[in-house]
Formats: C-alpha cells, sequence, structure tokens
C-alpha cells in the first residue's frame, strides 16, 4: 500500500534495531484519511471471505478496525487489557505478553459478541512476535468463531509472528511489510510488490 | 440524534442509577455506521470553529474522534492512559480519575502534536464527573493551544460534569442527554429536543 508506505518512510522513526515508532499517524496522532485508506485495503483483501465480525485491540487497533467494518458493513469488538466496571458478562480471555510495554497482560472479549457462525477478520496495527494476534486467536477460537485471516497495518516481518501465525495455517494480510530497522533505515520486504495498487 | 438515542434505548442496560453500558455499539463492540453518523453530527456542531485538532483519550473516544476527524479534514490525538516505549517525546500529562475503572490515572500527550496555534476539539464517550474532560482540557491548555468546544456522544446530565465544564466558560455539544438512570430506566433530557434532526 503505497500511501502507508510512504507515511512510513517520512514520518516513522527508528528508535532501535527493533522498534519504529509511527506516533504520528497509528499509534498516538490518527491520520484518519490514512486510515479509511487502510480499511478499503482490508476490506478488498478480504472480500471473498464472508466476513461477519471484526475483532482488534486496544488501543491503536480500533481506528483502522473501525474503518474496515464501516467499508465491509460489520461490527468490530475491541478486546480489553484492563477491566472495566462495565464489562460484566462471560468473558473469553488470554493472556498476552507486550514487548514495547514490557508486561503481560490478560486480554478479554464478552463472549455475547462472538458467536460460532461468525467468520472473523483479526485486525491489528503491528505484528512483530505476533503474541496479541495469537491472543485474538485463541480468544475467537474460544468462542467457536472461524478465523478467516489477520489483517496488519504493519509487520516487522523480520520476527517470528507473521512467519508462526502462517505456519499454524492462518492467512495474515499486511499492508507494509519492514524487512529491517538496521542503523536507522526502514527496509521495507518486496519494495515492488504493489507499485500499482 | 435520533439514532444514537433509539441504540441507547434498544441496547443499553443500566447497571445502577449511575452506571449505563453501552458494551454493544461504543465500549467494547462498535458500530462504525453509529460512529460515521456520529462523526457527521460532530462535525456539523463544530463547522464554525476552524477546528484543527482533535484530541480524544484511549479508548473509546477514539472511533468517534477519527469518524469526526475524516469528516473534518483534521488529525486526531488520543491521550494515553498507560507508558508506551515509542512514547519518548516530551509529554503534557494531567492526573484523572476514572469511576468506572476505580483508580487514578495520568494521561499524556505528546507536546509535538499541539501547537499554540491549533484550534482544538475534545470529544469522549462518556461524560459524567468531568474527569477526563477537565484532564484533556488541562492537557490543551498547556500547550497553548484553545479548546473551542467539547463533544461528547453520552452526557449524564445528572452528574456534575456537564456544568462544572459549561461554567467554567466552554462550549459543551453532548449528542445524548441523560437525566436519570433511576429504577433501571433511561431518562433523557428534552425528550423532544432533536425530534427533527
Amino acid at each position: 500500500m503505497r500511501l502507508l508506505r510512504e507515511k512510513i518512510e517520512n514520518e516513522g522513526i527508528v528508535l532501535s534495531d527493533g522498534v519504529l515508532k509511527v506516533d504520528s499517524f497509528l499509534n498516538h496522532q490518527i491520520d484518519p484519511v490514512l486510515m479509511k485508506e487502510i480499511g478499503f485495503e482490508f476490506a478488498r483483501r478480504f472480500k471473498a471471505e464472508g466476513i461477519t465480525k471484526i475483532v482488534t485491540i486496544e488501543s491503536s487497533g480500533i481506528s483502522p478496525a473501525v474503518m474496515a467494518g464501516l467499508e465491509m458493513g460489520v461490527k468490530v469488538v475491541f478486546a480489553r487489557k484492563r477491566k472495566s466496571l462495565t464489562l460484566t458478562d462471560q468473558l473469553l480471555v488470554s493472556s498476552v505478553y507486550s514487548f514495547t510495554k514490557q508486561e503481560e497482560n490478560n486480554i478479554a472479549v464478552s463472549s455475547q459478541f462472538l458467536s460460532k457462525d461468525d467468520r472473523v477478520l483479526i485486525i491489528d496495527d503491528f505484528l512483530a512476535n505476533g503474541e496479541a494476534a495469537k491472543g485474538l486467536i485463541d480468544i475467537v477460537n474460544q468462542s467457536g468463531a472461524a478465523v478467516m485471516g489477520i489483517g496488519i497495518v504493519i509487520e516487522k516481518s523480520f520476527q517470528k509472528g507473521a512467519k508462526e501465525i502462517m505456519d499454524l495455517g492462518y492467512r495474515v494480510e499486511s499492508l507494509a511489510k519492514i524487512a529491517s530497522l538496521k542503523e536507522g533505515q526502514v527496509s521495507f520486504v518486496e519494495q515492488l510488490e504493489e507499485v500499482t495498487i
């Protein structure tokens, strides 16, 4: 997705060999026009899957997921990382380790928002070691619904998550794939792959 | 806003005299079509204010804020409640007590995303005691930007927040105003006020 790649090239900040900061359009400040384009692209890629629900995780997954949900005509559920007084239903829970926050979280979704007939698209902002995505897959599987695919805004392809999840048999569609962050430079996988999109 | 009121009437669950649960379309599951309508309505109400940026707070404020940002052609910044490894800039910080989560949080926004020339619309999902809104106002004021108004999806008008913030001289626009949650019933302020919208 050319617009996303340009944003990463122009505004992404490489904090270390493993950490890319995109706070100006995705993780803190949000560019709504870019989010709309991202939602449109997820909808295009998963059009044939008969998606009935999108599952994401707070907070940075919400914007791309809601834009995809608008385009696809389905509702979005965001997994919660923290307990809320209003989260009183029977919960589907999974444990997720966050490398950027350096802590283990239980993530939770109310069981009432996922049924065994649902065909679920999981969306998240980043895919690195795959912890969050695997937690969301676990939750969807607990509900009996089917995981039809995982849509990722930025995949750090040099980390293990994407390969591990594909090896489990899931379809992963990442709109930007980063091969390396070494020497402060962002290098993309298959630089020419999406030039025509 | 009739669509929002109908959603609250049909899907809202009164947990107590003070707590309304709207997990099916705003706080856990999100209805993207409703969010788009909400964003459109905020844009309509604040059209004359020359808004240059929207500020909200994770997580439930993000969807309505991004839809409003899309409609208004401005970027959105969401205040963070938790530290992140990538949040390394100079921060504007304020302290907020959450009644639904029963804890005190520092909320933070990177100073680089607010300038003194910004005309800011603050958006949040609920306004009850006004803690979050006052924290966001504090952060915008620290930046030197101007708070042009506060857009709220659901105002609990029987709590003190809306009055206190209006008494400070700020414009508050709430798309649904709840007069009472007593006896398990949602009663709206001025039931007929928005019938023509």
